[in-house]
């Protein structure tokens, strides 16, 4: 090579910001984990489907949570011909989409679920990444809220079967009807008026859904004149008298009473508005089909606070929280949240068909559930086992080192031989300790000849191993048994059965 | 909603040009294979990775084959920060990245395997997308050419796991160090004059990658004057003399002969060039460790015409191809040819550290690699197999039919509840037919009554069930069985076990 092509500027390895890289066990933890949930979906006969994760940004619309910025939030660009594309934000636009495109050869209903990543073009912070997984289920074409019902209990069941107790999640349930209802009722909006309707409501709902983080104060400052906060920064208000806000209020401090006790109380906040009492009939019918499937209020549970931020739900919204405390990156405790959410949304489908076509569906976050399931287990060892180690002490025996390893791979045992500079078993023995390998098969030119090799338990040895500098000092650690070659396959399956 | 929406142009649902949705077997058939891939990474001691599906195009570098349009190719953007951002194009040039980053907490050799989509803007074509997937292990920081032929060992094995036999595919084996020397030897380069090397050497590379769609004919004129092609196209040439092109065209057509006497032949071939000697003995050493592992030159073989499109490889390439022969899309019938290959490439990670860090891998590319496996099965009845439906007949037992559904899921039975119109049973049953359901549950009020529900064969039923239009005539059908609904989940779980 020349050396003009040294003179190059050196590229920046660097992630790009807002990036990770996922390394070994975090992917194969993730792995397992969404398998475990694409068990579920399946059980309750959900099909997979892996739509394009390039979308037309015209086909994503707009529809993030962060609807201050409707042009923002998403990675797109031009391609050759000018169609503006982009990296889809979440599972659920495209999936209206892939409905809508290939409606007349999908059964109807349609349920399917979907794995991968999503991409938002976001302000990236402490554990909050521009790429991250998420996991859907979605029934397509059913009016019944037995298939809202449904979502809740593969929620629960998703739970459960992932290792959370009873005591350790709930599913929390409303329907925007209702608050439809309680709207019209103090008269803040009204049905015929819709344009009313979709700028107040929207304000109400995401005023009500910070109020985990703003508190019941908070809450009422954005429904009424609007709020200042620590650093100076003013977000506009509702406007709502005081009356309206205490009836908004008392709406969303229901969720502490009993299912029947909030249902009752619902009937009477939502007054005359039929929206309302459609709302409530649809969530007293939901709450009776989960029980039907066994899943009591424990476990599922109407909470009048539970709005979701997302804009396009029409019905039923749930949403399920971890109530199990972690350690973050930055060393406080709290508990981890909502991991997951859905609802239905009647109208998201009809931007494409121009027909209503109802739709329900959840999405569950899974770096986030990762982690909640990471932190659980964080004392246990978890870390995987490396590979069996054939380290090379005479390269005039390589073949015999590779008839070794090729022996233990026939046998079914993850091994590998040392290839990096094999002059120093030291370094050979480090490399193993790295890779957290279990056995090291260790043999010179005098164990060839009689017909031997060593071999090396390093959870033993590990103590002792930053010492052996020298090909001469291997020998004689306790750690280590010497077995004829004949027999050396047998003795590493043994060792790994009896673990 | 207000009628002022429904005048908003309709979004149009297509999948962008070039890009493609994946339902259900399509998905679960890919991912059948790649874990099959990846249980051999695993097995030879490759730990996996997962790198971020975006970087700085900075990171990734113009590494593409088409040298003639190094900036395009690729799908990027520039974010917030004005930072140009782009979609990977292959799992290589993350892994340069990725290593270089974190290379002082990596083992070393560092061995990994990756898989996921990987994004090219390129003109689409039949069979042809612009997002596909790679299944690739490397090991880099390994000199040794052990870790060569543990890659083409690896194509070996991962291609008999997955259900190829030995006469259906062949791993060919070549070095660029020979094809360097051929060129020192017949003074189109001089190794110490680097440009020269670099411009000529890479069109003579192409010209030979081409040799299967062009024929010998073909690439001699690239070769020499230059090419113009059915369209009147004209590409031109490396303007080498005949006696040069007869010299490397000796070399190309070398592969029949059986690996030793190739391997005497390139010997002849590269003449005094010191590095076409080192190429030659580079690959008598692989060919050497592949035997060792016992893989004979039926499976691995010696091939001078394997030379490999991409700039960056400098020493072992290697390619596999399945010799089967598929029905394309378009009704032709040809053989699957190239679906894995690799190589070494020990520059490439210089581009970040400022030194050479040996390296060498492999790509599988999993779409035409599941293409042909999905062809050679195709006479097979591969559908996935439904969830079993439990139909309504009566909403007043809804809660009864969601007890069943409860109970079938609880015994780790796939099962739902119709959750679309019940009114009419033929379209129940025709849902369940789209779904390639076996069974279906089905139960009136007057079954309930009785304690009993009625099993229905879907396989045995297809034929009769377009027939039935009402509620009245479902009875009395060959297929149908009346079971004692207490005996029904056991009634169910036979049916599946005797399948």
């Amino acid at each position: 090579m020349s050396k003009k092509k040294i003179k190059l500027k050196r590229a920046k390895a660097i992630t790009p910001k807002g990036f990770r890289d996922y390394f070994d066990s975090d992917v194969t933890e993730r792995q397992t984990l969404i398998e475990a949930i694409c068990q579920i979906y399946e059980l309750y006969g959900f099909d997979i489907l892996e739509s394009s994760a390039v979308e037309t940004v015209e086909a994503l619309g707009k529809f993030l949570p962060d609807v201050d910025r409707p042009n923002q939030g998403i990675f797109s660009w031009q391609d050759d011909e000018n169609e503006w594309l982009a990296l889809r934000y979440d599972l659920t636009a495209p999936l209206a989409r892939v409905y809508s495109q290939y409606r007349n050869n999908l059964p109807l209903p349609y349920r399917r679920y979907s794995f991968g990543p999503v991409w938002r073009n976001e302000k990236p912070g402490p554990g909050r990444f521009r790429q991250f997984y998420q996991c859907d289920a979605d029934t397509i074409g059913a009016h019944s809220s037995i298939a809202d019902s449904e979502m809740c209990i593969m929620l629960a069941s998703i739970f459960e079967k992932i290792g959370f107790s009873k005591d350790q999640y709930i599913v929390q349930l409303n329907n925007r009807k209702i608050l439809s209802g309680i709207l019209e009722e103090i008269k803040v909006m009204n049905s015929g008026n819709a344009d009313q309707y979709n700028v107040s409501s929207e304000i109400v709902l995401r005023s009500i859904d910070k109020i985990d983080r703003l508190g019941h104060q908070g809450v009422r400052e954005l429904l009424g004149p609007g709020r200042r906060d620590e650093s100076g920064d003013f977000t506009e208000g509702a406007l709502l008298s005081e009356d309206q806000i205490d009836h908004i209020m008392n709406f969303v401090c229901l969720g502490e009473s009993s299912n029947n006790k909030t249902l009752k109380e619902l009937k009477y906040l939502v007054g005359t508005s039929s929206i309302g009492l459609i709302g409530v009939e649809e969530l007293e019918s939901i709450a009776q089909h989960t029980e039907a499937a066994g899943f009591f209020e424990d476990r599922i549970k109407i909470n009048p606070g539970t709005v979701r931020g997302l804009g396009y739900y029409t019905g039923a919204v749930f949403e399920a929280e971890l109530k199990v405390e972690v350690t973050n990156l930055d060393g406080t405790v709290s508990e981890i949240g909502s991991v997951a959410g859905g609802g239905r949304y009647d109208d998201l489908i009809k931007r494409f068909t121009g027909q209503e076509v109802p739709a329900t569906g959840l999405s569950l976050g899974i770096d986030r559930l990762g982690f909640a399931l990471n932190q659980l287990s964080r004392d246990k060892e978890n870390k995987r086992t490396g590979p069996v180690i054939v380290t090379i002490m005479d390269m005039d025996k390589i073949v015999e080192y590779q008839k070794i390893v090729t022996e233990l791979r026939l046998s079914g045992i993850r091994a590998e031989l040392f290839l990096g500079n094999p002059k120093d078993l030291g370094r050979q023995l480090k490399y193993a300790d790295q890779r957290n390998s279990e056995l090291v098969i260790i043999a010179g030119s005098k164990e060839f000849e009689e017909g031997n090799v060593q071999v090396k338990d390093l959870a033993l040895g590990a103590r002792i191993s930053k010492k052996i500098k020298t090909n001469i000092e291997w020998k004689d650690q306790p750690a280590q048994s010497e077995v004829a070659r004949e027999n050396l396959i047998e003795h590493v399956k043994k060792f790994m059965q009896g673990k």
